[in-house]
């Protein structure tokens, strides 16, 4: 349950390129379950959904956040890269940063709304 | 010109609704023509689009943050309730604290990205 007024972030990599909650969970999925199939499902995503988005992703930086495994003992999967995971860290710190600072500013604009109490 | 990367605020006042950039502009543009037909002109949006946005913002607050003023010397016009003055300034405050809490983690990224020099 989220409460009330809240901030989410919108973060431009460039020009209608965004770093948004969806592909920093897709990128953390990745990380967890090792595999872009599994990470996509656990988000009600398709597959060719969550290659675009990672397609786009590592175009946008310098290396790629994310690269995919051929064979071997699990037949295949997917892995953050070293700048996919300071990557994704640095937009969880951004998270964190954001709404500490925000935090006072928003409960006084909680005062002010009607849904201040739910 | 903006620069990359770069963040932007999503504000949810309530389920479905945001307070973000472009209500921020149609509150500044009311409160500087005192109309809100001057102001959606200005960012080239229809009046009644624009009546829409303020009607979902005047419900989300236990105040409106716009009037409508008939008749009187200057044929009517709108104005923002001092709830709405209060209202745009935490949202700019907010856009500030935000800004300059995110700075250091933003540089670190632009250092990733493809997009640092542009």
């Amino acid at each position: 349950m989220k409460s009330y007024p809240h901030i989410s972030l919108r973060l431009s990599l460039a020009p209608e390129t965004l770093l948004g909650a969806g592909k920093a969970a897709l990128l953390q999925g990745i990380a967890e379950t090792g595999s872009i199939s599994a990470a996509s499902r656990a988000m009600d995503m398709s597959y060719k959904r969550a290659w675009y988005l990672i397609d786009t992703l590592n175009g946008s930086f310098a290396e790629p956040l994310v690269v995919s495994v051929k064979g071997g003992r699990t037949g295949g999967g997917a892995s953050l890269t070293e700048t996919g995971r300071t990557v994704l860290a640095l937009y969880r710190r951004l998270e964190n940063t954001v709404r500490t600072a925000a935090a006072d500013d928003l409960a006084e604009l909680a005062e002010l709304a009607k849904t201040a109490e739910v």
